[in-house]
């Protein structure tokens, strides 16, 4: 099925950390070429597109800042959709992601990876507005990260706390929620089916891709491990890079 | 069926707040003056049994203090049954239960109300203890409380955090947990079907007294509703008070 968009993963698709993965820079120069639309779509919860974006251009990948789709832009979008005005419960990072938004009297909490920010008294004020209602938006759902060797809890324990405190269940924005890719499928306006996600992680990315009705590509570049496609059904289609995602796709 | 020992709730039961409730003084006398051995359990997370002993004492209630039972003691006691050294995420007032434990290089979590001591450095703490395979020892699993008509969130929105971070499962002391009646009958060196429960809590007391194996009486002086005794199978036997529970079993 030829597709008329392509969505592509961060890690493990086109950086290793902040090194540019093989065949990535000339990917996004063969997609852009062949005036395909493209998003870049990531979970990150501590980055802010402009990040993302500096990011992306020291490893020598131009790509229009307008194209980077982040769980917390997600988030974002969908808080000017509903009218919402957030209590934001996330890192110090993101906070100028949400800038913009009136948040005085806060009607939804939007919860990430606070780190330190993770108080009593914050984690009381954010469910203080959930118990009367107010919807809870999570910036992803992951239980815990290293960092310099040592494991600190993520944005999902505190999500599971504020749910199980309130009765509620959160909103999760972010690979694989259908809710993430809709939004990033909006932006396209296009339908699913002519989509291609090309993504390292079978879950997050192929798993998803499939759950929401688009095709994708599992490249062996990022956390990838032997027999990972045979992990879903139908098996992911495997490809070495993204650069031969790409050529397979723009055909 | 006759019993040879009585547990009793305290709030609800024995006091309202620090008043004691209508027949409490002449049903402790009672079961004193027959030589009927009696508990009294409850799922305080906030005071040690020193603290309500004082305050039973000074609510004209004179009971032995090794026969207070609470939460805190059960997980206090289990610690030592299983020779566990705990990381203590707990309330500041409840330290003094467990100062007799070895906390060094700790390999067991117990988590209460800490409140304020529920900073995201010591929930990571407790975290990483629990990811190397250590008990999360939880001293009850409620929601939220309020004080001063503001509400807190409780220990268990925080049992649930690390329990998803770990993907273990919380040992819960206190009612109605099986693993603390089972505590308090050890006590008493007796069966449960020996016991009878006087409690408030349809759910907590009764149906924790019923999944137990022990008898229960449901009194009305605390939070009891009407129809309660109907939403247990078998419905609960309900009295009036406290000395009309006692009086019943001492036949």
């Amino acid at each position: 099925m030829p597709v008329k968009a392509i969505f592509l993963d961060i890690s493990g698709v086109l950086l290793d950390g902040s090194t540019p993965l093989p065949g990535a820079a000339q990917a996004i120069q063969l997609i852009q070429q062949a005036g395909m639309p493209y998003r870049l779509v990531t979970n990150t919860s501590q980055q802010t597109c402009a990040m993302l974006h500096a990011q992306l251009a020291e490893a020598g990948l131009k790509v229009d800042i307008s194209h980077i789709y982040t769980a917390p832009l997600a988030a974002h979008d969908y808080l000017v959709e509903q009218g919402l005005r957030p209590y934001c419960l996330i890192h110090d990072n993101l906070r100028s992601e949400f800038a913009d938004l009136d948040q005085q009297n806060p009607n939804a909490v939007v919860i990430g990876d606070a780190a330190e920010g993770f108080t009593y008294q914050r984690l009381n004020e954010a469910f203080r507005i959930c118990l009367q209602g107010a919807p809870l938006i999570a910036i992803g759902h992951n239980k815990y990260f290293k960092k310099d060797n040592v494991f600190y809890m993520d944005a999902g324990p505190f999500v599971e706390a504020i749910e199980y405190a309130c009765d509620i269940e959160a909103i999760i924005t972010g690979k694989p929620s259908p809710a993430f890719f809709e939004q990033v499928l909006n932006s396209v306006q296009l339908p699913a089916t002519d989509v291609a996600l090309i993504g390292d992680d079978v879950y997050g990315d192929i798993q998803g891709a499939m759950n929401s009705g688009m095709q994708s590509r599992l490249v062996t570049t990022g956390k990838y491990r032997a027999n990972d496609e045979s992990r879903v059904e139908p098996a992911a289609i495997v490809v070495k890079d993204v650069m031969h995602a790409v050529n397979e796709l723009l055909v």
